[in-house]
């Protein structure tokens, strides 16, 4: 429950429309991919600058917390109004602010979808490369809040390399302005980038400007087909080693794959035990070369067949049906999103192997290998206490795993709620302190998303 | 001086070839490319982190002025030692650390030269991106500290494009470690970036991971030659919106090329009064397609001739020609690097050229174009005090034009102690506020490099 008092301020700065209060509309607001329910004690929906600041002095004012929210679809619990407070919902600050070709950039407020941003670009030859797989659905507020990536990002980088600047009203109020409109610039700190991937915890941006890049001339499509994993990471090492950057270099492992046939039985060959789906863009004479320098990197005696696949859009299609195929048969699936160093994916891929077989469980694993990034997924059963605590014991495994190849525990989908226990694996307790000083700094009242990103307090 | 105590325990701690006090010794240290003069008390050379820590922690001890300084190559006075203290040259923490090209990724000290990471990358087909025309003498550090750019950045971005993770003791003494080891890491907020431009005003940089991009298959270069200014800032315009991004867009103009040719008589036609140095990279194919774009997008009534050059290191010959001419001509000329957004950039020129009438200035502007980054440079005569204030209006004209074109002060050499007279043009009084708590954190005594970076106080 709202403080009676707050409660009657909003009432009186925000039409009913634009502040629920009654659970039944609350709780559309209460939960994100990460499936767990948190219901919110209301929600605003500010349409300016002025009402999220408003909003962020109420807050204050009366001790409540304040949750950002794009669109919801974040898989870490980072919009979960864990503590209840108010979500802020940025859904209905969705204008894009200019459009400007010659500069190559857009302005947008932060509810404006990443679809919406490249429509606005693809007549103009352009495009805005984070892709995460919710991008039809997903605000560029909250791709820069998590950092968002996708599988372009081994070409192409993630959120955090193509925004120029930040509006945004900082945990004490502020309104502040980051970075600059043009593509260098080093006037000041770099507060961009400190507020890119901070989760909501530090500001609530209000405008972004983003910078465009120029759509490729032409796509190709691969698919490589192994009959054992390891000649499929051999593969992943090799293609990374040539100096062609594929644009997407997506793994599947046999638990996908068969994930996969259970629902399209003529997909795939039966003998494939791990895949490989590569995209290449450029120039059409470029991409002749690329193809046939990843077709070569392919080749050993574990590669069923590797061919150039006519339409790039189907290419996406197997890939694309994993991630509801896995929620349909795991519900409760623990979603991991960790990064290793490429060459290390081979060892990285047999200790999972290992570990799923030591603990009994069924996991299913893919992603971004360009990027080392693997989305390891560990199929439970929530009602099943012993295999709760095996895959406890499995993950905290391949956690420490992780870090001693020398990754990181997440490569877009960020700390949230669902990550925190494990953060201190891998950042030492005095950058986790300064890190938690400059949270104090932005929000000295701890209003903003609060108890997210950082490991709960001993 | 030097406090005796403090004194004392560093010659306790530090060898004499590495603890210099003797001023004859410490004057090389006194001064960087802004010509300004401020000879430190002492220069220490530490070797490794522990002993940038006991650096640290000491002149906090003793209220001592602490220096961070790569090669002295700045431009903006970022490592003058302004109130005296320490100057602390990392030039001997010149290891590089690992080079693993299967990761990209190249791990070296702060004191690592530029040139020597394109030394050690390039075996493998890989450089390192950042280009400042300091590149052969500056350091890796440095170019981190100031997050340095070049002409390359309008393909390839600037260092904060480039770096995927830091270890730094903070002004606190406090080792911290900033990213990842991979290209894709969102775990807690980004310090990578808020060091990288900071100037060594938060922490002193011991540890760099840089990434490495592939070396373009081909290069080409282009030369466009101009009857007047308008033509070529509009074939700038028209190149920059084609879909293939130039790895160099460089512009001279009338006052560049005179000063060129009062040295090189041969080297230019009389009639250009405005030129583009162009390089394009890539594979061949490719290289051929951009090159055609490029020189279509060039052709006006304005236009002398423009025409592909087969040896692309003369192209930069008259290039790198420039700035050594400036210091020879005039010695104590005003040094800019403002960014405008790259459609204003005939605007711009044009009211450059409006206000250096105005005020009777001689001035000399050239750069990379292709950002809207451009070296303005003020040829004053010091002793006269009347040009002095005639141009000291101009200069606050200038910014004043840059920031109502939506560009900002400073594209790569940072605000140092030249610029922060400044900064309150571009950066609002709140978000520097927040800046100065950001600074207060890391370095809660204001022992490192103080007074950089901000406006003094009024």
């Amino acid at each position: 429950m709202l403080p009676g008092n707050l409660h009657t301020e909003l009432r009186a700065a925000f039409p009913p429309d634009r502040f629920y209060t009654d659970p039944v509309d609350c709780y559309a607001y209460a939960y994100d991919n990460s499936r767990k329910i948190f219901p919110p004690d209301a929600v605003l929906f500010p349409l300016t600058a002025e009402e999220v600041k408003l909003a962020v002095v109420l807050c204050n004012r009366y001790g409540v917390p304040l949750i950002p929210r794009g669109r919801g679809t974040g898989t870490a619990g980072g919009s979960l109004p864990e503590l209840g407070g108010i979500a802020l919902s940025l859904e209905r600050m969705a204008n894009i602010i200019s459009v400007d070709p010659a500069n190559r950039v857009i302005v947008a407020e932060p509810g404006v979808l990443n679809q919406v941003v490249q429509d606005a670009a693809k007549p103009y030859g352009f495009f805005w490369p984070p892709d995460p797989s919710s991008a039809m659905f997903s605000s560029i507020g909250g791709n820069i809040a998590t950092g968002a990536g996708g599988p372009h990002a081994v070409k192409y980088g993630t959120t955090r390399d193509h925004v120029l600047g930040l509006k945004a009203i900082t945990g004490a109020g502020d309104y502040i302005t980051t970075g600059c409109y043009t593509t260098k610039g080093v006037v000041g700190y770099d507060l961009t980038r400190l507020l890119i991937g901070s989760e909501g915890t530090l500001a609530v941006i209000t405008e972004a400007t983003l910078k465009l890049t120029a759509l490729p001339g032409a796509i190709a499509g691969i698919t490589a087909h192994f009959r054992d994993l390891a000649s499929c990471t051999a593969a992943i090492v090799k293609i990374m080693a040539l100096p062609q950057l594929p644009s997407a270099l997506e793994f599947l492992d046999a638990g996908s794959l068969n994930l996969i046939r259970s629902h399209y039985p003529n997909m795939l060959p039966a003998a494939t035990l791990a895949m490989l789906m590569i995209e290449v863009d450029g120039s059409r004479n470029d991409i002749a070369d690329a193809v046939s320098a990843i077709l070569a990197a392919c080749q050993s005696d574990g590669l069923i067949h590797a061919d150039q696949v006519e339409n790039t859009a189907s290419l996406w299609q197997a890939r694309k049906a994993l991630s509801p195929l896995l929620r349909e048969i795991a519900p409760k699936k623990i979603n991991e999103d960790v990064v290793v160093p490429v060459d290390t994916l081979p060892q990285f891929l047999d200790g999972l192997t290992h570990l799923s077989r030591h603990y009994q469980l069924h996991n299913v694993n893919f992603g971004h290998a360009g990027n080392g990034n693997i989305h390891v997924n560990l199929l439970i059963n929530p009602d099943d206490a012993d295999e709760v605590a095996r895959a406890e014991r499995c993950l905290d495994e391949i956690f420490d795993l992780v870090i001693k190849l020398h990754g990181t525990l997440s490569g877009e989908h960020g700390i949230g709620s669902e990550k925190r226990a494990f953060v201190t694996k891998e950042i030492d307790r005095v950058t986790l302190d300064l890190m938690r000083n400059i949270k104090q700094l932005f929000d000295p009242n701890n209003i903003l998303n609060p108890g997210k990103l950082f490991p709960k307090p001993e």
